[in-house]
């Protein structure tokens, strides 16, 4: 509990000096970013995101998978959103496993093999950002399909790539 | 795209400043934060997260999906998380829908009624919690499930509450 007393401790100190934007739940600028939920992606202060600009969906390797689709759904017809930015990274945990790997190391621990994909993919993230652009333009329940675009931040360096998909 | 070019922008000033500190990929707080994709929500600045620090997984309503379980169970098995802590915050837009709701006027747009739940939930945020910490001890496929610690982040005060479960 040491290091979430910690976490608390800095909570506190941050809302004595928050004094509510009053930002409605709408994003400011219509946009979702997905991405990974890597310990070294600051999303916020990469993209010099501000209080109510944008909702930021994040997994492992910052994959579309269903929960992203339902996510994705979500903001657009309940919150607004109509455009969409995906973000992978070098150095992901998702490139350095497979997926058979990875389930027989879980069913050797467990004698469960899981019932989802661990959404591998290979080294060079570039392929796996095009991939998820067509995820979500396959998917009819998102609303707004066309302004998706693709990035790859370089965790060694801090840029930011574009992916043309 | 003006708004991606902003911050596109935005994300090469940071790279001009950017010292790769050469963090690990695994966390040194070995924890891994599941939260809400709500725009006002900057989990690096509410918990004084610094670059490497924990995981921060995010959807529509911070719920624990398959997919969140699924990012879980990476974090702990290849990147040696220990910690989870579960985050939901008030005026979510997950508490002003219902399920019967949104599956009905996703039908009337679409023709189509999704095969996921929104994962909507009561007003009060706290009891979602305590189900979201439910979903995670019940999953074998994660491998720590004593160290859950739920919580809601106020909106209006910025102030962090503990949930007890």
């Amino acid at each position: 509990m040491r290091v979430i007393d910690e976490l608390v401790a800095n909570a506190a100190r941050y809302a004595e000096c928050y004094e509510c934007p009053g930002a409605p739940s709408e994003p400011r600028l219509k946009l979702a970013i997905v991405t990974c939920m890597d310990a070294r992606f600051d999303v916020w202060s990469v993209l010099g995101l501000r209080h109510g600009d944008a909702h930021v969906i994040r997994n492992a390797g910052g994959v579309v998978t269903a929960d992203t689709r339902r996510s994705l759904a979500i903001s657009q017809r309940l919150l607004e959103t109509t455009e969409i930015m995906i973000i992978h990274h070098t150095d992901c945990g998702a490139t350095k496993i497979t997926e058979d790997e990875f389930r027989e190391a879980v069913f050797r621990d467990t004698g469960i093999r899981p019932d989802w994909a661990a959404e591998a993919f290979p080294k060079d993230p570039n392929g796996d950002v095009v991939q998820s652009i067509a995820r979500i333009r396959a998917d009819e329940l998102i609303p707004q399909r066309q302004r998706v675009y693709g990035f790859v931040w370089d965790v060694e360096t801090g840029e930011l790539r574009r992916v043309k998909a």
